[in-house]
């Protein structure tokens, strides 16, 4: 048994007016009710220090980068480092990134149990548009205000596993997992911001939303055999509703912890890293199984090209 | 509205002492139920004019080669042709290959409404393995008795849309999906022939095994827009039993029909190709979303290797 005990974070709304510094008392909030629950790792959603801005329609590029880190950590987010460090508890979380040479990325970083940064990851599938879109319900702009990200798809040793991270809709890629699959990943971290309604087809409904949530989390847990922790911020953020349906997802795509609320809510889960191994090393035994003479497509071609 | 009305054709028990003229019968007798019930395409199971003989451990490749069909069609399988192009019926099946040059693979065809053999798939990812496993509950011995497909995973225009095939295993395999889908692929049939034991965890059990076809069937399927017909063959087969769960889903990864016994039993339902496009042109629109500079491993390496 190599058991990481894991906390679900997920955060209620967080309103366009809300600051930094509230958000950060929020999260450490959480942090102890994970610390009390026994958690080695607490995972936040994606973009967790702000309201998710991307809905937002901006032409300032001052008002953009106004929602940016510039540094991490920063004055805003020390407090929360220094209870990690406090609470001996590795976390992971979302933030918009700006770097000094001018790069914008919606970002995730992975800390070890002394509040060291050990792994950053920048959200490689960046959904939404560019420009304004009369035609949707709401904007999703991430294409608009985010660079993909430049990092590939890392893994990295920590809590003695092997964790590597995603961010929202890098769920329904299977490619997501599958590139961390092959560097044996045993536990997926991720938070996301999901829509509650589909800009393009609002008769889609939420069930069916939080049915594609789980289908995607689970098929990547089972065809990878890891551990995968879906978490989101959640509820009504200015008069949108995002939904919440955080999961903890077993190495068979067994869901063993899902939310029931849309607000700030902790789920602790013990995960044995060896429940990995089984699946690893019969039906996702990729090296007795995968035939990747086949597979050149995948990497070869970006879009679909139907036959002739 | 572009329809295809498909028949999820699942077959239960073919026992060893079967001939395959007995089982042609039951496969007409399942197309003339297809065809009252106004189907275009009858797709039926994995190996399905045989029992799963994978399960049989043999050394004498005369013995072996019987299990194998020279030429498709021939003799036995000829009315089964016949009553297709009687009902201008395309069909889907698999069968053992022996080539004339002596290769051996696991097989699927697809015909048209007359009956033409128009496209040809041989199974790529082969599951179990080569020798006896005095540690397994019962042998699955696919990599004793097959090669592995050397046809890729091509896609074709038939009954006015893109059609693709897959068997049984290749169905939990991400890529099987993603490199169909990246030729635009509308509908993936498929068929199965899977032990309602695991051979290495008999804990696991049925409602699990039935889970995981699920979620593997349902996650292409919407991951890649399509409709996916997935065809088991089913029942105790000389007292080693299959487990059932035919189903057709649909392009949001929804089941729309799943076979409720282990025997003869016909699914129809209308499948609109036009419902797969909103899918390939929003969330799942590869051009605009996929990544392939950070996909890099999925074709240049085959096993996992861990972090140093």
């Amino acid at each position: 048994m190599r058991v990481i005990n894991v906390a679900a974070a997920q955060m209620g709304p967080i309103q366009r007016a809300d600051s930094r510094e509230a958000v950060v008392t929020r999260m450490i909030t959480l942090m102890d009710e994970a610390k009390r629950k026994g958690a080695d790792l607490i995972v936040y959603p994606e973009l967790a220090l702000t309201t998710f801005f991307p809905r937002w329609y901006m032409e300032d590029q001052a008002e953009v980068d106004s929602w940016f880190e510039r540094m991490m950590p920063n004055a805003a987010v020390q407090p929360l480092f220094d209870r990690a460090a406090q609470h001996q508890m590795a976390m992971n979380f979302g933030y918009a990134e700006l770097t000094p040479d001018g790069h914008h990325y919606n970002t995730a970083i992975l800390t070890d149990r002394s509040s060291n940064i050990v792994g950053k990851y920048r959200k490689v599938h960046l959904p939404g548009h560019e420009e304004f879109d009369p035609l949707r319900s709401h904007q999703h702009l991430e294409k608009r205000y985010f660079e993909p990200g430049d990092l590939g798809f890392p893994v990295w040793r920590n809590l003695g596993g092997i964790i590597g991270m995603a961010i929202c809709n890098d769920r329904r890629w299977p490619e997501t997992y599958r590139v961390m699959g092959l560097q044996g990943v045993e536990m997926v971290v991720l938070g996301y911001n999901t829509p509650s309604v589909n800009s393009q087809k609002q008769a889609e409904g939420v069930e069916q939303r939080l049915f594609h949530n789980r289908l995607s989390v689970q098929a990547g847990a089972y065809q990878n055999s890891c551990w995968v922790v879906a978490v989101a911020k959640a509820g009504v953020e200015d008069g949108h509703p995002l939904f919440g349906g955080s999961l903890i997802v077993n190495p068979d795509g067994v869901i063993v912890a899902e939310a029931v609320t849309e607000g700030d809510e902790v789920l602790v889960v013990a995960c044995d890293l060896d429940a990995t191994r089984f699946g690893k090393e019969t039906i996702f035994d990729f090296a007795r199984h995968r035939r990747i003479e086949h597979y050149g497509l995948i990497t070869s071609r970006t879009g679909a090209v139907p036959p002739e």
